[in-house]
C-alpha cells in the first residue's frame, strides 16, 4: 500500500463498510454492494435493510445498530427522514465517516431540507464523524477495493479525481479507462457540506499514488483556501479542472444540482492563471489532457510531425495543429530525400505532413516503421502524430483472406507503434476515430487495449491531440 | 429521375463507363469497379487493362480503343505517362468526360509534371472532353449508380457535396451516413484543372435533388466567379464549407495535395459573411450542420429545453448550450408544477435542465413521454435536446432478464422519441455518445438506424448539437 499520512487517508482504508439502505432490487444500494465486491474489497461489507436477510450473498442486518462489531465507513442510501436516527447508530458503532448517497437536502432549494442538512452536519461534527456528500457517489480506490459504480477500471493507476458530480466522475473514469487511464482515488463529493473540494484537492496533492489530478467542480466553498490549495496542487502535479456552471444557465443548474453558487467564470479563470491549474470545457477535453500528461509527460518543443494517409486529411491535420498553437515544420531536405527513396511520388507528400501510402504495400509494416524512424530523427520534430487508419469506417483495403484479420492488424499496428516510440526516442501519439461499424469497433477496442499496454497516447481527433500536447508544453514552460 | 437541365448534368448520367487501368489486385481501379457495381449502375461498365481478360465478372479490354461501341465517361487509373495516348483513344470512342484518379501532375511541385497537366488540359479542350480532376476520386450519384468508393450509402438523399479531397468526401459520406444522411451527388474534383469548385457549386445550386450543399475546398481558381456562385448557392440552400488550408501550415499542405493556393482565411471568412455560406472547422462539424439542416430545418427561436439524467451532466449541457449562443430558459411555473407531480424530489430538477430519473422506473416509457410533452408544450421552448442514455458505456441499469435487450431498448427509445416529435410539434434532437464497449456499440447503431427512420437528428455531444442549431437559427434570420 502507498503510504500517506494525510489526515484524510483513513477514508480510503476502511476495515469495514456498511451500506445502509442496500436495496433488494436494482436500486443504488445494490449498485454500491456490487461495485465494492467487484473491486475486491478485502474488509467486511455489511448490507443494512430491515426487509432482507441476505443480499448478494452477504448477511443483511435490519439496522446499523444490529451490525456486529465496529463499522469504519457508512454508505447511506436511505431517505433524508431516516438519516438522524442512523447517525446516532453510527456513533455507537464507531463510524468515522459517512458518505451520503442520500439526496434531497439543501440542493432542492427547500428551506426545511436545507435546515435538515445543517442539522446533520452539526450532529456529525459533535460526534466526530466526517461527511462525504450528501448527494454524491463517494469514493473509488482500486488499491483498497472501494468503488461507487460497477464497471470502473479495477487496476490502480496514477490519475486522481475529485468531482462534485458522481455521474460525471463515473463517466470520466470509463471514458478515460477505454484509453488506458487508471485511477488512484476518485472522489465524488456532492453538496460538500463537511469535506469540500479543497480538502480532497489537498489530499490528492499530497498523495504519492496520484501523479495527475482531474476535477469537476461546480462551486467553491471557501475562496482563499481553494486558491491556496489549488496553487499547492498545481505546483506539485498537473491539475485539470472542468468547471460546471461556466455560464449563467449552467450556474442556475449547479444550484439545482448541488446547491452550489457557480461564481463568475472570469474569476475562476484568473485563479487558474495564477495557480497554473488548467481549465477544460468538456469531459472529453479533460480525458484528452489526462491522456497527454499520462503518456507524453514531456513535450520538448512545438514541432509536430504528421504521418498519415490522405491528402485532404493531412491538410486538416496541419490546420488543426497550427490552430492549437503548435508547428508543422517542413522536414529537413535530407529527411525528405530519404523518404522519397521509397515513397511513390503520385498522391503523396514527404514534406510534413507526410502523406504516404507505403503502408498498403506488401512491405507495409517495414516501410511505415522506416517512415516513422526518419520523421522521429528529424531535429525539428518533437512529437509525431500518427494517423494510423483505425476507426475510419470500412477500411479501404480489407485484409487478404490468408492475412491477419482487421482486429489482428489493429493490434499489430499498436505494437509496432509502441516499438517505434521506444526505438526512435520521440513520442508518437495515435488516433482512433469513433467507429461507425461493429467490425471497426472491435478493431478499435483491440487497438486501444494494445496501445494502453504499450503506453501510447490515443486521441479521437488531431485537434484534440494537438490542444492537449500544447497544454503539456505550456505547463513545462511555467513550472520547469 | 430528377430533371436538371444544367450543362454539367450529363456527367451524372453516363450510359457507359470505362475504367482504364482497372487493377487485377486490390488497387484503386478495382475499387471503382466494385463501387459502381455495388451502387447498381444500369449502364455498361468496361474494365480496361491489357493484362486481364476478365475482371470482377466483366469482360476486360486491352485498351480504350478496343472497347466496343461508344463510351460516355472514363475513369483513368493509369500513370501520367500513359495519359496522352488514352486521351486520343477517348476522342475516338466519343467520350464526353474523363475523371482522372491519376495523380502525379502539378501537385507534385515538379515543373515537368505541371506542364504535362497543362498539355492534357489543352488537348482535352480541343477534343471537347471535360476533365474531373486530376488527382481525385470523381463522382458518386446513388440515383444513377455512380460511386467512387465501396460502402457509400446506396439510397439517394438531399445532401450534395463538392470536395477537393476524395478521401475527405468518402469520410464525410460515411460519417454522415451513420447519422442517416443520404446524398444526391458527391463530387471529388482534386486539382480542378478544367472543372472547378465554382462549376460544381453552380450545378448543386441548380440541382433540384440537392437541398443542402456541403463542401471541402482547398483553393479557389477564380475569386470573383467563386464569390458570385457561392452567393447564388447560399441564397438557394444552406451551404456548409470546410476550408482546407486555414492556417499557414495547412496552406503548405494544400500545395502538396492539390497544388492549391489556400489564400488568407480572413478573405475567405469575409466571402462567407457576405454570401451567407457557413464555414466549419472539421468534418465532424460539417456533418453536424448537415444533420441539423436535414432534420431540424426550422428552429423557431433560441429556447432550448434539456431533458436528461444526471445533475453534473445537466450542468454541462446548460453550459454548452449557453456557450453556443442559445438559451436555457427556466420552465414556466405551471410546467414545473406538472413535472413535479410525478418526478421524485431527490436527485432531480424540473426547472430546465430537466434532470429526471423517471425513465428508470417500471412506468418509465410513459413518464418520459409525459416529461417530453410538458417540456415541448412550454411556450419558451423551441427545441428539446434529449439526452437519452445511449452510448454511455455500461448502462447503469441493465435490463431485466425478461425485458427487452439493450439493443431493443435503444430502438424503442428512438421510436418513442420520433413519436414525441410528431405528437407534440416541437423538434427534439437526441445524443449518442461514442460507445466504449461492443455491446453499447450495437445499441448505438440500432438507435441511429431507427432514429434515421424516424427523421431524428442525432449528435455526439450537446455542444455539437447546440452549435449546429445556432447556425440553423442564424441562417433563418439572414435569409427568411
Amino acid at each position: 500500500m502507498t503510504a500517506n499520512d494525510h489526515p484524510l487517508d483513513f477514508l480510503f482504508r476502511p476495515r469495514s463498510i456498511a451500506v445502509v439502505g442496500a436495496s433488494t432490487g436494482q436500486g443504488p444500494g445494490s449498485g454500491f454492494l456490487m461495485a465494492i465486491k467487484e473491486m475486491g474489497f478485502s474488509g467486511t461489507l455489511y448490507p443494512v435493510n430491515p426487509k432482507a436477510f441476505e443480499l448478494q450473498g452477504l448477511t443483511c442486518y435490519p439496522s446499523l445498530a444490529d451490525v456486529p462489531g465496529t463499522v469504519d465507513y457508512v454508505i447511506s442510501c436511505i431517505p433524508v427522514a431516516l438519516v438522524p436516527q442512523m447517525v446516532e447508530e453510527a456513533a455507537g458503532k464507531g463510524v468515522r465517516a459517512i458518505q451520503f448517497f442520500t439526496a434531497g437536502f439543501g440542493e432542492t432549494g427547500d428551506a426545511e431540507r436545507a435546515e435538515q442538512e445543517s442539522q446533520v452536519l452539526a450532529r456529525t461534527r459533535e460526534l466526530g464523524i466526517r461527511i462525504v456528500g450528501p448527494n454524491c457517489l463517494g469514493l473509488c480506490c482500486p488499491e483498497t477495493g472501494l468503488s461507487f459504480m460497477p464497471g470502473l477500471p479495477p487496476e490502480p493507476g496514477p490519475v486522481g479525481m475529485v468531482s462534485q458530480s458522481g455521474a460525471n466522475a463515473g463517466d470520466i473514469c470509463r471514458t478515460g479507462g477505454a484509453r488506458g487511464l487508471r485511477y488512484s482515488k476518485v472522489i465524488s463529493y456532492g453538496n460538500a457540506t463537511d469535506l469540500t473540494e479543497s480538502d480532497f484537492l489537498d489530499y490528492l496533492a499530497d498523495d504519492p499514488a496520484t501523479e495527475i489530478i482531474t476535477s469537476y467542480i461546480e462551486g467553491i466553498k471557501d475562496g482563499p483556501r481553494f486558491f491556496a490549495t489549488l496553487k499547492k496542487a498545481a505546483a506539485a502535479k498537473p491539475v485539470i479542472v472542468l468547471k460546471g456552471g461556466r455560464t449563467e444557465a449552467g450556474g442556475r443548474a449547479t444550484v439545482s444540482h448541488t446547491g452550489s453558487l457557480a461564481g463568475e467564470l472570469q474569476v475562476f479563470d484568473a485563479v487558474c492563471r495564477q495557480t497554473g491549474a488548467m481549465r477544460v470545457e468538456s469531459i472529453d477535453e479533460l480525458v484528452d489532457l489526462a491522456t497527454a500528461f499520462r503518456y507524453v509527460p514531456v513535450v520538448a518543443g512545438p514541432g509536430i510531425g504528421i504521418v498519415g494517409v490522405g491528402g485532404g486529411n493531412s491538410v486538416l491535420a496541419a490546420d488543426d495543429i497550427a490552430a492549437a498553437g503548435l508547428e508543422v515544420p517542413v522536414l529537413p531536405d535530407d529527411t525528405q530525400r530519404q523518404l522519397a527513396e521509397f515513397t511513390p511520388v503520385a498522391g503523396t507528400s514527404v514534406r510534413n505532413p507526410v502523406d504516404t501510402n507505403v503502408g498498403f504495400g506488401p512491405d507495409g509494416p517495414r516501410l511505415m516503421r522506416e517512415t516513422l524512424r526518419l520523421v522521429a530523427e528529424a531535429p525539428n520534430i518533437d512529437v509525431i502524430i500518427y494517423q494510423a487508419p483505425i476507426g475510419w469506417g470500412p477500411s479501404r483495403r480489407t485484409s487478404d483472406e490468408d492475412g491477419p484479420s482487421v482486429v489482428e492488424q489493429a493490434k499489430l499496428m499498436a505494437v509496432a507503434t509502441g516499438e517505434a516510440v521506444r526505438d526512435f526516442g520521440k513520442p508518437i501519439v495515435t488516433l482512433v476515430r469513433p467507429p461507425l461499424t461493429a467490425e471497426v469497433m472491435e478493431a478499435s477496442i483491440a487497438f486501444k487495449e494494445e496501445a494502453a499496454a504499450q503506453n501510447l497516447a490515443i486521441f479521437a481527433a488531431v485537434s484534440s491531440a494537438a490542444r492537449a500536447l500544447r497544454r503539456v508544453l505550456d505547463r513545462r514552460a511555467r513550472f520547469d
